[in-house]
């Protein structure tokens, strides 16, 4: 769809980017220790937590926003691909060059330019990791609310990109919800500003939200101002068993009729619940076919009576070994089991495709139970775990990394998958994104005169298809 | 900047709207009774809060997608402006047909499609009342969060290309974080579906923030999917009186270190307070430079809880004359005197243009001081109330219809209010929008390249120029 720029689409491959005017021009901008063209050492950036390798041609660490503005006029003159890398841990590869070009890497950019604690808002750079930027607010008793699990090595700008999700959807929203204002270069080397530091601004379109889940493909956030709330006084968390992975999920939606709207709703499905035991012994109940994890956030006193009110609930709707956290210390323990799912899967496998469906929240229990059959048919190992109070579900089919027999048919899985998570109402991704991973699956969940808007926004930031191409259409 | 349409500015612009074979076809579309061309009917959907007439050749009320897409087919074939319209009560011009053609009136599209408790969204046409969607969840125990002051006449279809605001912001946001997805026709006919069902949602552009707020110039909303919340067990406010705007106004920043977020702050100043005294006496006090509204909503103890929190710290901060409302009766009674500010200030003239600033709200002091002086600066009256907890104020300039010189003079006011709120650190609108009204301003709050993104997304969705023409841009 774009001016084509030669390149392929594995490997390293070779644009313009190489030319080494082009590398001379980098150096003269940000200088030449933050310039690497090594390729033992641009390989790293090659990559993401999928794990496939394109390295690019050279990594380039911008200072400030008119470093960025000077790559950019730069890429657009010599017709090169720009991707833009935070902390790189993405699962569908939003952050990797597949189409080479250079990497811009924002590490560089780590300031907290105001905490601004009476307007509730934090202005930062994009290369703090979204911990630390919680880190530094949280010093002054405020909270910034989104909380992807990847949140101690993901970076905010990267988080804001791919409008990251976590466990607090429930009560919070997303990370959208979150951004009020933000600095943006777009793709051909404009300065621009979206919103501000309010949450009421109608001023011109919303390009504040247009930005958030762009994934890297219309400009560079370059600065960001967030929302801040009060930190909550207290949180509490209750686990219970069930005997069966429908009745876990049918208890998500008896809390709301309560006037309750926990902060986070966690189910763990058999096949995680075997792992994680098998790989820890944590004592889990054998009869325990799924695990509800509930937590409530507030004050003391309200978490406290929110708590018991969800121990009530789950007990009346088929829970079982009901254990609430008194202690910081045992709420930790209690999350442990959670946690512990990630690595204990990789028993069953070498590879683990990790999928991100989302459907509404009552319809999870029908969602789990068709895929068990798509794996069953399929003869491949799944396993769902996530965030069922938002109806997000991380779908994680394991196979040998080296049975290429095994991954076709985990990939039918996925596909399957995938257009059962729409026929659910649903979509193919909560959280992960779509990158150059899913760009093949758009179709299943856009129709074509949407798609057709969307090409035609990423024409007008990006008339040379510079920015991170190859990612979300095919 | 578009295709030019023959049009003038004022007064009843002819286009080609107006040619027979035009009003024919319209009629082929939408049945001949759904056509309004008579130009004493058509002249009430030229004209919004704004009061300037603007009447359309013809008034046309679609029933359905289908017909919405065939209308601006045929406003792509022909050429002429397509305006649409909801409650039409919008305060800068938004809904009104300034260049001529058609107005589209969303009124027979009132169905509630899905109310879904267990999943926590309803799906609704665009030409209900929010009101009418409040209480249609209501019913279910629901809320539908957002809460602008027009709520009983806007339609929700007008709220969302508003993305309107109200007094719930400080706790629950505005209406775009609401919003879970639509379905759009683009100016050019086409059918788009933007976002989902659910709060997680990563697939493509976020197109249905994009259409939140922006004011009928990229397309018709025919659907709307929004987020629900569960309905809080109660609501308590607290009225108090202050010996200064500054005072009342400090106290905002005081709630957040006791972990405490209300739901509304609203602030009132002597002007006000003076006319709704005259108007109404309540028997304010004599002493009362400013009044502050708190409420708080919740679960009936955190409720109490919370109320009890906020008298202590208004009454540590210079409030006097503290009520805590004890029933759903008294809270009413404390909220009567916000109420009646509106019609009170036409006391001091028959004009009162009402603009709706916003700035960090630990500034709204600074802001409300010179606007003061701002206003005798050019000798006119002005009075400042308005939602202070998101730092949103509603500038009164209050002028005699008739007199030029006056009304050139508040225009000055405006124009410096303006400027003034953006060196603060805010914005020209917080809630009102754009529309033509306030379209030569945008520069003020909008840079150049910033500008353009917009006018070049406008182009994406609507080539021909068609669709609300002579808003937002000059």
């Amino acid at each position: 769809m774009f001016n084509s720029i030669h390149f392929n689409s594995k490997g390293r491959a070779v644009t313009n980017a190489s030319d080494p005017a082009v590398i001379t021009a980098l150096k003269a901008i940000v200088g030449d220790t933050n310039v690497i063209v090594d390729p033992d050492r641009v390989e790293p950036y090659g990559a993401d937590a999928v794990k496939e390798k394109f390295p690019p041609e050279a990594v380039v660490f911008p200072e400030s926003t008119g470093d960025i503005v000077e790559i950019l006029k730069l890429a657009n003159e010599h017709l090169f691909p720009v991707t833009a890398r935070g902390g790189g841990v993405g699962y569908t590869g939003g952050a990797v060059p597949v189409d080479g070009g250079i990497v811009v890497g924002t590490d560089r950019m780590k300031k907290i330019v105001e905490i601004n604690a009476d307007d509730l808002y934090v202005v930062c750079q994009p290369g703090l990791t979204t911990f630390e930027v919680q880190q530094a607010v949280g010093e002054h008793g405020l909270m910034f609310a989104p909380d992807p699990a990847s949140y101690k090595d993901s970076f905010i700008g990267g988080n804001i990109a791919e409008n990251a999700g976590g466990m607090r959807t429930p009560k919070y929203g997303v990370t959208k919800h979150h951004v009020l204002g933000l600095e943006v270069v777009t793709a051909t080397g404009e300065v621009i500003r979206t919103g501000g530091k309010t949450v009421k601004n109608v001023v011109g379109f919303d390009l504040t939200g247009l930005m958030c889940g762009s994934e890297g493909m219309l400009g560079i956030i370059t600065e960001a101002t967030l929302k801040l709330l009060p930190m909550p006084e207290a949180t509490s968390t209750v686990r219970a068993n069930f005997h069966s992975m429908e009745a876990a999920c049918k208890v998500l939606t008896k809390f709301t009729p309560c006037g309750l709207l926990p902060m986070a709703m966690e189910v763990i499905d058999k096949f995680c619940v075997a792992a994680v035991e098998e790989n820890f012994a944590f004592g889990l109940s054998k009869e325990a076919e799924a695990i509800l994890l509930v937590a409530v956030d507030g004050s003391a006193e309200e978490v406290e009576r929110n708590a018991v009110m969800i121990e009530r609930i789950i007990g009346e709707n088929g829970g079982f070994d009901i254990l609430r956290a008194k202690s910081k210390e045992e709420e930790d323990k209690l999350w442990d089991v959670r946690r512990a799912i990630s690595p204990s899967l990789m028993k069953y496998g070498t590879l683990k495709i990790n999928e991100d469906v989302v459907v509404p929240r009552s319809k999870v229990p029908e969602l789990v139970a068709k895929i068990e059959q798509i794996g069953k048919k399929h003869d491949t190992f799944v396993a769902n775990f996530g965030h069922a109070g938002d109806g997000n579900i991380h779908v994680n089919f394991v196979v040998d990394r080296d049975n290429a027999d095994a991954i076709a048919r985990a990939r039918k899985c996925v596909s399957e998958t995938f257009k059962l998570s729409v026929e659910l109402g649903g979509t193919i991704s909560g959280e992960h994104g779509i990158g150059y991973v899913k760009a093949q699956y758009m179709e299943y969940a856009i129709d074509e005169p949407t798609l057709e808007i969307m090409k035609g926004i990423k024409r007008v930031f990006d008339p040379n298809g510079i920015l991170n191409p190859g990612k979300m259409f095919v």
